[in-house]
């Protein structure tokens, strides 16, 4: 283990959030808010821990595939609890427990809370509520790639553990070009976002948090009834962005690259707008006369719908009390997620394709014992080490999400708050039904519960095994 | 395909039916019932049918893994159509989808009811419920191979299809041996069960049908308050027994044999057994005081848990107003199920042993890349076939469930009753939470959404496969 390039990049990580923090500082001198100060507080204390850790640079600068997901997953809990500092400073939340959710379930783009009501709130914190999904929608360590002189094959392995989806590939040969371009996709649709909101004559502030939020496909809002109260016109910007955001950037880059046809033949985008439109219709018609006509019904459908896939969160209407089968839907399409190498969440549209696709492969090959035939995607084979992680995957997905509903359970609330709020957990989407619906909040739960649920949201983001990593002896062992 | 052989087979399978039925009719006739009528009618056409299909022996005698599957598949079908004939014939069910969810239920040894008050049904009818558990328990065609002069490889095919489990191992080099063994082994237990029930003062009607019941972990009873009402002694009795018939028959052949150590070496066993004891003391704490004190917590946990995790689903109380950390512990036993190669349902330990081992296994491929670890289970490694074709029926399972409770939505029941109703039949258990709780029963759903349970029921005892393949275009093509 490469502890010394370990404590090097934590302390970039430190570093930068340091930085990054300066702006809510800065929202909070705008508004002239006392809470700015616990701002400054935190930013001297990032700067300390990250000058002391990156003071020596390391000899060895080579890691491998462990040190990259040890890293990862040790930057984004220094991260949390740094970034929940604020929160406990300026008082807006007094349980450092409930700091560290409110903070996790930022930078893993969430959006669950234990605040009811977000509105009495400071400026400057709801700024960094929203603020940190932005930062933990396209990863900490993929930024830090971007500004800093990395590069080499070892550092691929922090964007491979960073970035969601069954396999990671690189846009253009360099690690520090893709994670460029990455940005500048992310940059660009965000404040196009920000733009359309300002057309729709929405204050700047909320304009920037909520495009936060989008763009993170996190989900925390800045008013009690989450987007319920926008105009149509802007919830309708909302829906489109979200889907947007949670289509895999590969698309995007092929798009600007004038590639529209292979953009299009990408497999998982068909599958994904698919079970959108399918979903969007079904839910539609179910809920018809519940909020109006055709034309409402379609409008709250397809905002719902695309907040819950793109594992986003937000809500306009109150999706626990739509009929059973709509219910049933969302309740799938949390597990469904987004596409693999986009801000979203959830299992991976891609990672259904896979295992959809061996599944007919072991039927062939069962009818057919002598025929050899492989999996392919988007014209490629896809190559068996992905096939056989995609099953790991899924066997320590079921298990860290039983065990959770398990141990929640003894809170002994009822099956279907504590099946959803870890399905909105573990899924990064933030909103689940009954006691954690969209209308209520995360803080019926018990501390223990609590802190579960914040491994989960962390599992969930960094898709189980950096964090899983962290607890096998092995790891930690030299070599 | 071979056809001829498919239609010979199932003509013996409907004629062993016929014979099987004249037991009800016994019945019928002891007890000097109107209903025994209609056990002499459908002997008649199973006779009827039987002789026709195998006037004519198939010349190619040779059948494939691909055939194996058909047969079972198709002759699990045709024995529920006849087997519901009693039923509707009696008057006992009026409703044909009804018989025949009744029916499959019994075969496949799941125990969900569509019936409200059992009863008041004749005793005729009331031993033919039980009974088709004892037969589907075992299997239907391992029954065949254990009267008929088949042998040769093809028809391990059969066992292969019918046995539950990753894998299915010979006891003895002959099949017909093999499957001779088993129903020895099955007949014995089952016979020793009567016996210590009846030495309780049971009389012989409730013993023979609830030890039908518990051999085959079915679960229909003849009380409205399933084993409730029994006295103290006879519920440990069938706490014993339910555990027992949950235990892979492999253990109890090396029992005989004398092989003590080696049976109590299987992995399988150990955790099966781990698993129960775990699970009581954690229950038996969560109820304290809501059926008396410690002795009776204990008593009620252990027939509870024994009951579902065999997927029997007897049960002495309503699990259903249990606390929550019951209720989600029964829940998750319900997926567990029994060990492979017993009478019990779910999705067995050993499966779970084996993904976990998987798991591992890549963990540990990942922080040492250049080793090469193969799984072991019992001391001999587990075929990368079996891996395989593990991961693709979770695969298969995951999906046929998510889409079951995605079609019974449309009934508009509450999430925990479809979740739990999709889960109590395709794990083959019988009653799950709320409207299908175990003081309730099935006949709150609609005809299409016991049409699907039915399939999920036969999908779930016959492990996906046999019944997937009958709707792949490919297995009906001639080659």
């Amino acid at each position: 283990m490469n502890t010394s390039m370990i404590s090097y990049t934590l302390g970039l990580v430190v570093k930068l959030e340091g930085v990054l923090l300066m702006l809510s500082a800065l929202v909070g001198l705008i508004y002239w808010e006392k809470a700015g100060w616990s701002f400054v507080i935190t930013i001297a204390l990032c700067l300390l821990i990250g000058f002391g850790l990156t003071r020596k640079k390391p000899e060895n600068k080579v890691f491998y595939v462990k040190e990259g997901f040890v890293i990862v997953a040790l930057s984004w809990i220094v991260l949390s609890l740094l970034g929940s500092l604020p929160f406990v400073i300026s008082g807006s939340i007094k349980n450092p427990i409930d700091a560290v959710f409110e903070t996790v379930s930022g930078f893993t783009t969430t959006g669950a809370s234990i605040l009811a009501d977000v509105e009495s709130l400071p400026r400057c914190i709801l700024f960094w509520r929203s603020f940190t999904h932005w930062i933990g929608g396209m990863g900490v360590l993929v930024f830090l790639l971007t500004i800093l002189p990395m590069d080499g094959g070892s550092y691929m392995n922090l964007m491979k553990a960073e970035s969601p989806g069954p396999s990671v590939s690189r846009l253009v040969p360099t690690v520090k070009s893709t994670a460029t371009i990455l940005y500048e996709i992310y940059i660009g649709m965000t404040i196009l976002q920000i733009i359309l909101l300002l057309l729709g004559k929405m204050p700047l502030f909320d304009a920037l948090t909520l495009s936060f939020g989008t763009a993170g496909t996190g989900g925390f809002g800045i008013k009690n009834d989450s987007i319920a109260g926008y105009s149509s016109y802007a919830q309708t910007v909302i829906t489109i962005f979200m889907i947007l955001f949670g289509v895999n950037f590969n698309v995007y880059f092929f798009l600007l690259m004038g590639k529209v046809k292979q953009a299009f033949q990408i497999e998982e985008l068909r599958w994904y707008l698919l079970i959108i439109v399918a979903s969007i219709a079904v839910i539609t018609v179910d809920i018809l006369g519940i909020h109006g006509g055709v034309r409402d019904s379609l409008h709250h459908a397809a905002f719902q719908v695309g907040s819950i896939i793109t594992t986003t969160g937000y809500s306009t209407v109150d999706f626990n009390v739509w009929p059973q089968l709509s219910r049933t839907i969302l309740v799938m399409l949390m597990f469904v997620g987004a596409c693999a190498g986009s801000t979203g969440g959830g299992i991976k549209v891609s990672r259904f394709i896979i295992l959809l696709k061996s599944m007919r492969k072991e039927l062939h090959q069962f009818l057919h014992p002598r025929s050899v035939q492989k999996i392919k995607m988007d014209g490629k084979m896809v190559e068996h080490e992905v096939v056989r992680m995609t099953n790991v995957f899924m066997v320590a997905y079921i298990l860290i999400f039983s065990f959770s509903v398990l141990l929640i359970a003894l809170d002994e609330k009822d099956l279907v708050t504590n099946f959803t709020a870890v399905a909105a957990t573990i899924n990064n989407i933030g909103p689940g039904l009954e006691l954690v619906g969209p209308a209520a909040n995360f803080s019926v739960f018990s501390n223990p519960a609590k802190i579960i649920l914040t491994f989960d949201m962390l599992a969930g983001r960094l898709e189980i095994f950096p964090i899983l990593l962290l607890f096998v002896r092995d790891t930690w062992k030299k070599f």
